[in-house]
């Protein structure tokens, strides 16, 4: 069950002028199942992407690299689930490269105009022939109002889809912005995250798309983790088809950007935290903010020690004030000269350390009434410099381990 | 249930002369169970120790620091478990400090002159009144040959003691190591694990004594990890009565210092090992070594990642050679310049990946094969240097989490 989340009504997730998604039944890994989807763009839209710094990329986000890097005309995205295609070698490039050119076939566009995602088992050569078929029932499909449906079909371990919409008026227009996303497991983002995709009409200059990705992506995929697993797939596409009839965005200093920048992370963040709630077993959403830092980084360096320590995501799950656990992960975040004696720790607006020690204020009791909560904020004070950062993450619960015990069965 | 481990017979660790330990019950946490060691040593033995790199040390290990550093002569150790002293601010300091002054009176001896040490929960207050008063019976019970009751009266979630023993004969005399070691979470060592003890006769210049337990730890104790989370208490002292009557060692390049290395590295990878094999829910033993590296520090990052990753060791635990994982993990381990196609891997004598693909003779049931036993050694080859280290771990399972969610109830 996830955190006090559900599926999202598809009435709310609004259609953006110029993409279409098309969804069907490949049988890529089990029969019965959404897992192939078509995304297409009209000509004219703009694509920027992040993804994962595993050195064990999968072929298709190699393949993605090179297509957006080349500055190809992007005009659809193919995405299927049961099969990463990662850890398949030189086959597995070949594969990736066999699928765009099928789909490129069919909408008469250039191979280097496709984008290919994969998500599910590793080390496994990927079907590219049920995929090749499935494609005219994908396109046969296609819709601008079935994001919701798109939602499900990129879910491997997700128990429900996610997605996210918002609309915004720029020079008197509706803008909209809408996207989905997929966890559940090995999530650790270092880019983004395995698999976002978000898509605007707004009338943007092209070249303004990368470091608002990247940015939404700082803000929202980077700043969660289940597990502590980098994926080799992860992958955060934002399209622009620019349909909307606003000036277009020429500079980021602009207000309309800074409106779109503001809607797009807030989408971001919706679409990232929407991950964490339906982690793997996970049965609280917990966010770590850790302030007083040198620097952002070593704030970051402390809330992920917090976030992957299996010792503090079990006593989360336990409910378990065991917050000592918490202390132990921050000393060992990296912080070479960090000083114990400065360190302070709420946990909502209990304050349960001082001075690196039990405030003397502190009753178990405290701590117990907000462990037993679903959602829960530690606050660390680090007490060294005015930088702060904020991460969210789940429990370690005997889900986890089922879920990923039986993945593959 | 241990892996392929059983609680040592008592006769086989043998006493140390010089060294006596004294047990005792101060129900520091819990009525009815060890929790209180002392060990002496005799005078003109030499102490040296590695101690936990977590920022959030106790103070317990600050004061063994300080007394090391000053160049006491150390005459005795108190080990209490049930509670680690750690996150307790200068309270906490107070406390270890009485502590010392405590037994030191007894034993006629400066404060300086004591190590003390803690284990159990962090965050609380040390009962030091109750170890005060189970100081006389931990006296009155010094022996020389209780090696194996220490090893129980150091235990928290350890479900059998840990000790090791070994005899070697330098110049005709024989000389003796034994130790004893303790878990069983919160386990990833950063220069030693919470808590190691090891005592030898052997007649060695005290300024030897230092290099060795580091060379000694660095081979045993830090490179096993259960779950990644550096304690704030590890801790791992080796001490020398120097009582043997062989000519006194004054250089470790001598014949004798290198087989007194050999037998403290033995003996310390024999109690590391213990630690893992008696990991919190563990069923698997699992060797990772990582070999074709440019340096043994990034052999150790791509091994740790394996180690670390919850995904490798879910699998692990359900014996699904999901063996993907271990090449995600390789590939997020921070080897930036990492070339996947350079990758192999071996599970035990299956060739699983080459090139960084699956290898075209690998067979699942091959790799299902190995994943079943109790016993597994997974050797990744990174293709880029000569370099090549090891590191212990165990799988994770839901025992694991159900020890942890239920600790301190």
């Amino acid at each position: 069950m996830p955190v006090n989340l559900s599926a999202p009504n598809p009435s709310d997730l609004h259609p953006v002028p110029g993409v279409k998604l098309g969804i069907t039944m490949a049988g890529v890994r089990k029969a019965n199942r959404r897992d192939l989807v078509v995304i297409t763009l009209e000509p004219g839209s703009a694509v920027a992407g992040v993804f994962t710094k595993n050195r064990f990329c999968a072929a298709p986000v190699q393949l993605c690299r090179k297509h957006l890097a080349a500055g190809s005309d992007i005009r659809a995205l193919v995405i299927n689930t049961g099969n990463a295609n990662a850890g398949t070698g030189e086959d597995g490039m070949v594969r990736a490269t066999q699928t765009c050119i099928a789909l490129a076939r069919h909408l008469n566009v250039s191979p280097e105009q496709i984008l290919p995602f994969s998500t599910g088992v590793i080390m496994e050569t990927l079907p590219v022939d049920r995929i090749e078929a499935g494609l005219p029932a994908a396109l046969a499909d296609l819709k601008a109002d079935q994001w919701a449906v798109a939602g499900e079909g990129i879910m491997t371990t997700d128990t429900i889809p996610k997605g996210c919409s918002k609309q915004i008026t720029l020079g008197g227009q509706t803008v909209t912005i809408t996207g989905i996303s997929k966890g559940a497991g090995m999530i650790k983002p270092n880019m983004a995250t395995m698999l976002g995709f978000m898509a605007t009409d707004a009338n943007i200059a092209p070249e303004l798309l990368q470091p608002l990705v990247t940015e939404a992506a700082n803000a929202s995929f980077n700043r969660i983790t289940i597990d502590g697993d980098t994926s080799t797939n992860d992958s955060f596409v934002l399209m622009a088809t620019r349909q909307a009839k606003h000036a277009e965005i020429t500079s980021l200093d602009s207000a309309d950007a800074q409106a779109l920048r503001a809607a797009l992370i807030e989408v971001s963040q919706h679409l990232a935290q929407a991950i964490v709630r339906d982690g793997e077993g996970a049965t609280k959403f917990i966010t770590i903010t850790v302030e007083g830092g040198r620097t952002e980084d070593e704030c970051a360096k402390a809330a992920y020690a917090i976030a992957h320590s299996p010792l503090v995501k079990t006593a989360f799950f336990a409910s378990d004030p065991n917050l000592g656990r918490i202390l132990a992960a921050v000393g060992y975040a990296g912080i070479d000269d960090l000083d114990q004696g400065l360190i302070e720790m709420h946990l909502d607006d209990v304050h349960v350390v001082t001075r690196g020690g039990r405030h003397p204020a502190y009753q178990e009791a405290d701590g117990q009434r907000v462990m037993k909560q679903s959602e829960i904020t530690i606050r660390v004070g680090l007490g060294r410099g005015t930088a702060t950062t904020t991460v969210w993450t789940c429990d370690l619960s005997h889900d986890y381990v089922s879920i990923n015990a039986d993945y593959r069965s």
